[in-house]
């Protein structure tokens, strides 16, 4: 489903300079309809606010520079309002009200883009690999995400002074998720290890060793405590083990965008190089690389054929293992079927 | 031996429907004569307060509810008390007293019940494995661990408004040990990897990629580099590599519960399926599930038999490896011992 | 370079019996005219102080105990200042102003020396493994490094009273490095990975997976997703796939140190026991230890030799595989080139 055109709402975080650093949207709504609100701070809008709307919103202050849109925002006002245009150096100080529109998908040409087309992935607006994310990382500028809040790294020594503590949480381009979605029915453990962009199905849980970084994700209930890389997606009731490895596009591996079947088991310390069918599982330490020959045995263990494991692709019931006798990796029909734990997915 | 009985004193946060979120215990107070505390809050008992008296208490306040608790807190108080009953949103204001009692090891049955066995694993009452925790998910709500405390996930938009920058540690069943209890003599070089409900001796060290789960720890001083799974114990001065795994039961593993004997060695990324005895290595990057064909080599690296490693299970002074040129899985008799780097160990 | 002797001038937080439990450097100034400063906050000097003009200064501070000096910079005062001298409890209140000197590459003698020398290297002022860092560990004081800043563990139940929310980050002796130090040109996505001492290069990214120890680095731009542990450097170029680890000399590993030269790939999952050479790659999932035998073949897959890794240490253009049939750990000429994707290395 085609998401664009569409405009959103939020707040963004200022620099001492006054450049934006990051953008949190409140309202997003898409002409075809679909639309996301976690809060409603502002008197220029409510969450019924539709697409027709928010277009004449912000046809009227596109042109207007900050203060002209402060003034708006002012003439507005029926209750105390907390938007500030950089009135001073703490956190809410720094914040500036955003309003920005996608016309269509095109690369991503500055922050109000990024963090627009991130939310929307995180919103579950719209599945990883189904937007436009070139020029990504052209675009975010390098933060300083502290206790209190984001910072251009140039600016911390300054700023710590206005703080009894200051510490860094992350020195990155990519913010964390739950700085700005909080997915429901989800659980995520150490929450520095999904970035926003991250796309998390209900029922989810991404245990403290799971990671799962932008434009990747989870289709339906999942047990997270591998590494999900970019453009990866997992199918519902899969389980990534304890430290596994699925190789990402961009670095490292090739042009093949890995993926992971339903009801698919990644043991504990493995890695996957191909893109996996359903109802497959890849032993404990076993590291399964797209070139890697695999001798393929059937229900008796009998040599059918050897192939490389990059022909298995998307192929369903498979089970791989290394033999443990001659150190050879072989494929073999899978009986078993993979039982996520119900009370360990509930995430009520 | 048996801890139960036992009644405890301590805090809850709450939600803004006033439903409890966690409890802190301060004072833990078992008929046999166990006893942990903390700090000492309150005018209702001090840290010598016995078993008999708390359950005096216990027994005036159990049939009150929150406005008359607080009232006969306010009657005992001879100092300024910093309890308070839900009177506004920040952490503070969001806490209430707990009394609770466990009058035998049934399974859990809501927050109060979680927290109080959770402590006492934590608080080295009672080792992993000895208590029942059968309904510890049901029990627990999800909770957003932010900056400013535990929330509602679903309040978090709505308390977001009183402070200048809020973020989110974790969105969890489970809490981080740290929160609730600091154990002697342990270091946790990043405490969002230990859960309340890890039990730490003394000496040991947990680094930055280590994890402890709920009802899992070390019996005496260890290195963790590792992942010890819910359920997992620890014998002393052993040595668990960065990035290794152990199998858990929760998720993934059998029935068979996963254990590490007295001066072992578990490499880096290297993964253990059974219980495994005293004086054992598992090379750096091998994989042992309980399933995998061994060949069994003495001395002079003649093959004695061929066995699953299930059935090397609990046995002391063996060496495991994968040969690096027939790629198979080979045990040794273990000559070197393992020695923990006594200046790494010292956590004064 | 010899960067000693050096003078250094910052401030300390102190536990709530007035003792030392870091130090921030603001100020480092060697004689031979090596330097770095990262905020100007006394009146004592300025961030053009030679170092003959901080040795006077030392010379005048060295004999007085903390109140005297407090009044000696009173006299010196032009400015408001917020160095105070333990008069309450919040973290700006238990700070002490430090002047230190390191005349000589002795061993670490206490918490000055120690984080003196940690900044030096953080600093890029001296790479690691060039300075003597012996009694690093015993020097140090385990610290509670809470969102309030550094706190003795003891004193934690203490200060909790006068927070609305306390949390513990880490229990360590070691803090984060950008709790004290922000290299320029450098992202670190969770920064509890990387400690006080590590040398990050210009252009490194170390991701959420990665994790950089006390006394090690990276020499140039460098993707990091793996762990460098303690005494391990990695030349320029290099990429270290997720989860994989390098044996260090600390605990587990033997005396020889591990290096990753230029332009080199180690695999996700994948693990480092020797000294490798410039564009080398070792396989996603192999562990190479130094004691692997190793079949060493020729362009065309020839068996040339078998040999110990170790012997093929800090050889170039070498590619580490295990042959996925035959299970044998296999050496061949490395014909491919390690590219790190720049849109990923820019980290402005």
């Amino acid at each position: 489903m085609n998401i664009f055109p569409l405009i959103a709402i939020g707040t963004s975080t200022t620099n001492l300079k006054g450049e934006i650093l990051d953008v949190r949207y409140q309202l997003i709504r898409s002409k075809s309809g679909l639309t996301s609100c976690s809060t409603n701070p502002s008197p220029l809008y409510d969450k019924d606010s539709s697409y027709e709307m928010l277009l004449e919103l912000y046809d009227t202050l596109k042109d207007l520079d900050d203060s002209q849109i402060e003034e708006h925002i002012r003439n507005q006002e029926t209750t105390q309002e907390k938007i500030n245009l950089n009135e001073g150096s703490t956190h809410s100080e720094r914040i500036k009200f955003v309003i920005h529109k996608i016309e269509k998908d095109d690369a991503v040409n500055d922050v109000k883009d990024a963090y627009l087309k991130l939310h929307c992935i995180s919103q579950r607006l719209t599945e990883p690999n189904s937007i436009n994310l070139e020029g990504i990382f052209n675009a975010l500028p390098n933060v300083a995400w502290t206790n209190h809040g984001p910072m251009d790294p140039a600016d911390v020594e300054v700023l710590r002074e206005d703080y009894d503590y200051l510490f860094i949480r992350s020195l990155d381009k990519f913010p964390c998720l739950t700085d700005y979605v909080i997915p429901s029915g989800v659980r995520i453990a150490d929450a520095s290890r999904v970035r926003l962009g991250a796309y998390l199905s209900e029922g989810t849980t991404v245990m403290h060793e799971g990671f799962v970084n932008f434009n990747a994700g989870t289709l339906g209930p999942a047990m997270i405590e591998g590494r999900i890389s970019a453009g990866v997606v997992v199918g519902k009731n899969s389980d990534l083990g304890g430290g596994c490895s699925t190789m990402g596009t961009l670095s490292g591996g090739n042009d093949v965008k890995i993926s992971v079947g339903e009801d698919c088991l990644l043991g504990a310390n493995s890695g996957l190089g191909i893109p996996l069918g359903d109802r497959c599982i890849v032993e404990a330490g076993l590291y399964l690389t797209g070139g890697s020959k695999v001798e393929v045995l059937d229900q008796s263990s009998n040599l059918i054929v050897t192939v490389r494991a990059s022909e298995l692709s998307l192929k369903p019931d498979l089970l791989f293992i290394r033999n443990s006798l001659s150190g050879t990796i072989q494929c073999k029909p899978n009986k078993k079927s993979v039982v996520l734990n119900d009370q360990l997915h509930s995430n009520d």
